[in-house]
């Protein structure tokens, strides 16, 4: 599933199959196809697995459910989900390019609209929890989650259009913005 | 280009080749490359081409310009500028596969990074006029830009994660938080 994420982000869905994973993988010839009943469980898998490495590790859980409710947590909240983002590139672009190939192939679509969904609901759930005092209601949770998901896009394909300031400075701003007292 | 945008949305950029043009627009085999110096000329004039068929008719942009500076017309421009989107659905995912094919190729790169920091300036230019009296600073088209580009993808991608109506209500939601007086 690794050296599938891996193929994603270099050649696109298109250049996704089991020779290429093989490959990637450094396994003989074959192995993918043993292990994945068709392209459509490889590319569902391969994006279940860009999920599962984004989730951040029990320790920042900890330490995020004992900050102190304000919009400051938040700030650094989302500048660590960014930049944990940042430091697993070939995911990200792995998820766009799992998008896009969504647009074609039904199945894709519907597990990945599940993912979401659920990825939202977690989120609403972190920031309620957090929110015990702090304004960080539903709205604001999606609200963050549109911005900063574009932000990513941004970083990732087109680095130069905003300059590292500049996002820093955008997501305090949209905390300050979006999370109303 | 017209013909460049459908095979990109479709097939995605590994799709695009001269042939899959001259297919795609049912004109003589070797006429694209007749008009194109490269495939990456193809794909810079492609993305051009998108952003063309993107800016408002000459009519809208004089209604945009005498109506009451509020946040309820902000609200109406982003919903126009969401259903303009939604009708160059093609459009749309062509200039995707554009960015992820920019990972890899710097000279598109720089061509897709130039065009959005316009359209960016543009975007703040209107909403500075429109804003005499408003407070559509810089920071908040910024804001808007980088909520309403996601909204769209989801749109595009996986259409069911928001309903309409919750589109509708974020846009403004968006909007009044964002847009602060």
């Amino acid at each position: 599933m690794d050296a599938a994420i891996e193929v994603l982000a270099r050649e696109g869905a298109r250049g996704l199959t089991f020779r290429s994973v093989d490959v990637e993988a450094a396994v003989p010839p074959g192995t993918a196809s043993n292990y994945f009943a068709s392209r459509d469980d490889l590319l569902t898998r391969a994006g279940s697995r860009v999920y599962e490495r984004l989730q951040p590790d029990d320790a920042t859980m900890a330490r995020h459910r004992t900050s102190a409710p304000d919009r400051h947590t938040y700030v650094v909240l989302m500048r660590e989900l960014i930049a944990r983002i940042g430091a697993f590139r070939t995911g990200h672009l792995a998820l766009l390019e799992l998008r896009l190939e969504a647009t074609r192939r039904p199945e894709l679509r519907a597990v990945l609209t599940g993912r979401v969904r659920a990825d939202i609901d977690a989120n609403a759930n972190v920031a309620y929890h957090l929110a015990s005092g702090l304004p960080g209601d539903a709205t604001a949770v999606r609200l963050l989650y549109l911005a900063f998901n574009w932000i990513v896009v941004e970083q990732l394909t087109l680095p130069d259009v905003f300059s590292e300031a500049e996002r820093d400075a955008l997501v305090a701003a949209a905390v300050e913005r979006i999370v109303t007292p």
